[in-house]
């Protein structure tokens, strides 16, 4: 059967990025057999400037009959000005719910070729091997009420919800307890348990499916904690699963541990296994079209593409190798320049990692 | 008129680092002519044991007729098991919101004594100095409505509002804008406005209130990209402004930059300039009772409580100075332990520093 990969430019260096993907690939289908095909739609800003919507229709129609979505990046300065309803992000916000994507996996790997990129100390971080488990369509992100209201003395009032049936807290639980079999088999809850109702729900729910992995061991953090833990010794983390909004911020702050989020990946799956998958920086509109961007983090989204999604973990493996091997040989996009090294643009970058499988 | 402050030790080694703040305030009165009183009383888990509640309606009473409130810490896996509304955290809430307390103040700076504390790497953190301004009385700590429901499918599903008002952000703009005159005349608002309805009213606020300081520049951040600045370049910040939550969560992950969470003081203000001063670290009752704690970021918190609700700038200089010298003389508690340094206790450290007074 042949799988349906569907392409999401996007904005910025979404589509030069992305580029090297679908030569990789082309690369897998003509040299390795691998039976897909893919096709190209609009979501974004893009779609926006061509369609008047961040997700038009037809996107997300193509992404629900497509096997797996490979999406570049959204946003830009350029969209600021307007409505959160029509901004490129809703359409990221908007595949994501329409595809039921719950859960959000985002490893922080620190590539020991790398290094020296990271702020913090290099026996603080080397070895970093953290997988982060992000709830994605439930939690304040998507939670009514919501809006601004006018009161009485004529003042305006903000209000977001943050909103999780037992339901949606099991089966994110459940995916980080997964993972972390295959791994560590640690898992860390992250809530704030202490303040907030929804996340004692969260810490009881998740205590509850820990009886169902035995063989895995389950601790609990308050958010405040675990960003301080983040930063003091991340090491001592395998699998950290939370909620959609501190999953946001940990997340980031976990990759920028790294110093090199240009080589992060990121995978959004549903029940079914279909999933999306996209680099975690963003759409760096600032150099976009100069050829500088780096696209190790698409080709490793790609990877995870194939392991989550396509049933190929061999490929995944392979590309993976050829990533590391083009980091031995020395290359480097600007990002991650360092002395010595060989500076190479987008598609030499693409190429050499073609080359390298 | 003399002033009167309420102690407040709490839980843990709440009570050990206290006690050096009262040598200390006790030195200001007799050496120095300080016109101050100070009393006593329970909160957290040490009033709960004692009396059956975390904020007995005495120690409330007794806070809002004194001037200053000093805070040790509050909690414990004593008190774990017990339900949200009884713990010790909810003493400290109590205090929050019963007097008011909507500024809360969390400097983040490196002592150069203490640099090679910090897990990042000198270069990037040497003489950071930030100052997270963190809404305290509203967001989604105290937004109604709130708790577990059960639906009617037999699930659970829990709830927590995030809730802001024009006037509830204007305000708390305000101190951080008025902060920033006497700094670096940058204030950062910190928000999710591509996301959340309630901080995109918080950001239209922020650059409205931004009008009225037209010698600070005002610049937004997304709460995930604040996180990670905080790891790739601390030192950009000058002062940082956001809500409840968001600042629970950065003003944690600055403090641990730092690499020394037992020397931050912290300050938290109402409207009519009444403060609660408290170390930033917590009641790690793990070491409580063995002379083992740093009081450092409690005397420092006296410091900020002379210059914040006592109008004794000089004082707070003073205290500050000394400090300074102690740790040029090298003299360091187990949690900012050097190689070469002398290993001092909780009392020896506090007595240092009244010496050095
Ligand atoms: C662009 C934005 C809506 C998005 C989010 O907040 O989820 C991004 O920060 C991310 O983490 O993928
Ligand atoms: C103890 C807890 C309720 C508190 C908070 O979340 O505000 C603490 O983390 C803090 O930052 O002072």
């Amino acid at each position: 059967m042949t799988k349906k990969i569907l392409i999401l430019p996007g904005d910025g260096i979404g589509p030069e990025i992305v580029a090297e993907a679908v030569k990789l690939l082309d690369c897998l289908r003509t040299d390795f057999g691998l039976a897909i095909e893919t096709e190209e739609a609009l979501v974004g800003g893009a779609a926006y400037d061509a369609a008047g919507h961040p997700l038009p229709d037809q996107t997300l129609a193509l992404a629900k009959t497509a096997d797996a979505v490979l999406l570049g990046a959204v946003g830009g300065p350029k969209w600021e000005p307007l409505e959160i309803a029509l901004r490129p992000e809703k359409g990221l916000l908007g595949l994501r719910s329409g595809l039921g994507l719950f859960a959000n996996l985002r490893p922080a790997i620190l590539y020991p070729q790398l290094a020296e990129a990271s702020t913090l100390k290099p026996e603080v971080v080397a070895g970093l091997d953290i997988m982060i488990v992000r709830e994605l369509t439930g939690g304040i992100y998507f939670g009514e009420p919501r809006g601004v209201e006018t009161l009485a003395n004529g003042e305006r009032r903000g209000l977001n919800s943050l909103v999780y049936t037992e339901s949606e807290i099991e089966r994110i639980c459940r995916v980080a307890f997964e993972i972390a079999q295959k791994r560590g088999r640690r898992v860390c809850s992250v809530d704030k348990a202490n303040v907030l109702e929804c996340t004692e729900l969260w810490r009881e729910v998740a205590t509850r499916v820990a009886g169902d992995y035995p063989d895995c061991e389950l601790s609990h953090m308050y958010v405040d904690n675990a960003a301080m833990q983040l930063v003091r010794a991340p090491k001592q983390f395998d699998v950290m699963v939370t909620t959609n909004m501190f999953g946001d911020i940990l997340s980031d702050a976990a990759a920028m541990l790294t110093g090199s989020i240009g080589m992060l990946p990121s995978a959004s799956l549903n029940a079914d296994g279909q999933g999306m998958y996209e680099p975690i920086h963003g759409s760096a509109p600032d150099i976009a079209g100069q050829d500088a961007a780096n696209p190790l983090a698409t080709l490793l989204s790609v990877a995870m593409m194939l392991r989550y999604s396509l049933g190929e973990p061999d490929h995944a493996d392979r590309i993976e190798a050829a990533v590391s091997a083009v980091l031995e040989r020395g290359l480097r996009t600007k990002d991650i320049a360092a002395p010595g090294a060989s500076a190479v643009g987008t598609r030499a970058m693409g190429d050499a990692v073609v080359d390298a499988l």
